[in-house]
């Protein structure tokens, strides 16, 4: 089997302590058994001054979700009432390649709550809420967009929630290391039955 | 070759008049030798109460994608400085799936701007732009994550972004127009490649 390689996506590559966070993800990796791949493992270093430095780490981050065994992905709201697009993108790539994908975020709230409550809401006589734009809120007690909690209930997954103060808020990682046992899990039913395999 | 299909993504699909939207889109894409694939072409009907209605939507996008051909999708900041993500999980999912993606926005202003727009934006002694939670801003002149515009930049395209006015922010199909006729120029150069082929 050999040890399973996890691609870490989340939003803490952007505090200002993101390689100690990436080293903090990695170490609960190995805890669990499995080999952490975070953005900034690679260094990326422009070999030509007309080298994009954004372009050099779109390509290293791709190139690693196509080569990790799974992700998890923090899902934790970002500048907004749903999570950052940078690794909705990467959940969105892993899944279309068939990788098994866990995520949690660190806000319970569910999706209509958020957005209620950052700007005005109405509700038309069907019940459906809209926002100032008259686009429909979707209200299906969801952490965010179904496509996002979708995407893992289709694995038989769900959105790992978990309560956090502000201040801790993209730092904490309960939710991350539920999902990495879980992955632990979801690989040790795996070994199972590939046990009975002719 | 056949007739290509285009998986239509965005969030005009929380319109009231969403359904109209899509007609529009695949009348368009029609007009330029496509077929549109829109999430509202499924009729989603729960088989059983307890079936959920989102968990229905999901698999019939991701099935549609899965059957595209390549996808268009609308990138207009949405609620936040930053995309759709219903829509980033679907280009994700896409370009994980090697499918080629035509990305464009309704908004021109860069990712750096809005997001200073949207709240309190510090500028460290290094240059670096950071939001209220301390976290760094990206500033490569992206319409959005790098992400977002890098994978379109690893398939040699760019986000096409054009100025509308807010009220038809989500409903203003030039930028659209722009991406059919550019996958329409992609599909032309590749037929003229595959005529020589052995």
């Amino acid at each position: 089997m050999g040890v399973k390689r996890i691609y870490l996506a989340g939003p803490e590559v952007f505090l200002d302590d993101a390689v100690e966070m990436g080293r903090r993800k990695k170490d609960l990796c190995r805890a669990y058994g499995f080999v952490g791949l975070y953005p900034f493992d690679n260094e990326v270093v422009p070999a030509s001054p007309s080298d994009r430095l954004d372009r050099l780490i779109f390509s290293a981050n791709a190139s690693m979700i196509a080569e990790a065994d799974l992700a998890i992905v923090n899902l934790t709201p970002f500048r907004g009432p749903s999570a950052d697009v940078g690794s909705v993108f990467e959940l969105g790539m892993a899944f279309g390649q068939g990788k098994p994908v866990f995520g949690y975020s660190n806000v319970v709230e569910v999706y209509l709550d958020r957005v209620s409550a950052s700007g005005p809401v109405t509700e038309d006589r069907k019940g459906v809420h809209r926002d100032g734009f008259g686009m429909s809120i979707e209200n299906f007690g969801n952490a965010d967009n179904l496509m996002i909690d979708g995407c893992l209930a289709a694995q038989g997954r769900f959105l790992v929630r978990n309560a956090v103060p502000v201040a801790a808020r993209f730092r904490d990682l309960d939710g991350f290391e539920t999902c990495l046992r879980a992955a632990s899990e979801f690989y040790a039913a795996g070994t199972v039955s590939e046990r009975f395999r002719a």
